[in-house]
């Protein structure tokens, strides 16, 4: 998607070998004109397919994939929550991470009412490193019984092996900026 | 806003004395075509403001602000983060706020880079309780200079005293939805 890798080139900052700071458009501060290319571009790779749910992961998914749902006929947004809260229910669907920005694992749930074996789920998140967040989504919808349409995702940093992890689990992935190599604080593109 | 309101009443769940969750439409699954609703709602209320800014917090605002700036011009949205990261800034705004279904204190960033003098700041949040959280947004947007140009609630608890919190601070507000009580199970209205 070459909107997307030309604002990768524009406002992207490279942070040591392998993090790619994209917070003026993407994860901190969104551009919404920008996310709405982004889920129709999404529509299209996915075009044809059943999608019943959008899953992804707070914080950085959610904005990406509400507009999504948008091309998706306005199918309900899940996120899977990071943090425990008085207000999540204790029947819930879980994984474990490892978060690559964060350097720390943590584990994130969906509650148990809002997944189904009648659901077919894309997944969307914004970035694709070592594949361990979009895995535990992926686990969630199998274990809740339901099928994996896909995983939709914004930027895939394929010096990491996310694909390679996914691939495993039989899963289809779409990426929209697929990067290459990071090295000398230059993005290449796959 | 009506349809908002029967929504709360048909799957919101109250919880314990002062905890409405609402977990199935607004911040676990998110209805995006509601959202939408929403966002033309917070348009018609701040009708001919200048808004060059939408700024939220993490998780739950990042949805319903993302689908709101859609009627605003599509102007950028800023979400406040919770956490510190590998990613984010040295350089930010921050505030103290203490959260109601955390019931525990925690500090929120802005990098210095997305807020300025030149910006109209549309503060919007899911939920109104103590006012902590938007008060938060609103020191943020004035450490950088910016104007206020309101506060957008989706829900707001009139019993607690968030509303009074921000009047203090000259903010106008505008909540979708306003609970005056939820004594015995029932949500009542104002």
């Amino acid at each position: 998607m070459n909107l997307l890798k030309e604002r990768i080139l524009k406002d992207g900052k490279i942070i040591g070998e392998d993090i790619l700071k994209v917070d003026s458009f993407l994860n901190h501060q969104i551009d919404v004109k920008l996310m709405n290319e982004i889920g129709r571009e999404f529509k299209r790779r996915f075009q044809g397919e059943k999608v019943t749910k959008i899953l992804t992961i707070e914080s950085s998914g959610i904005g990406v994939a509400c507009i999504t749902a948008q091309y998706f006929d306005y199918v309900p947004v899940i996120f899977a929550k990071k943090h425990e809260a008085f207000n999540l229910d204790l029947e819930t669907y879980e994984a474990d991470i490892f978060s690559f920005t964060k350097n720390k694992p943590y584990r994130i749930r969906v509650s148990k009412r809002f997944l189904s074996s009648e659901d077919s789920v894309l997944i969307i998140d914004d970035f694709l490193a070592n594949g361990s967040a979009s895995l535990g989504l992926v686990k969630i919808v199998k274990d809740a019984g339901g099928r994996v349409v896909g995983v939709g995702i914004v930027i895939e940093k394929a010096f990491q092996n996310g694909r390679k992890v996914l691939e495993k689990e039989n899963v289809r992935i779409e990426s929209l900026a697929v990067i290459k190599s990071m090295k000398n604080g230059e993005v290449i593109f796959d």
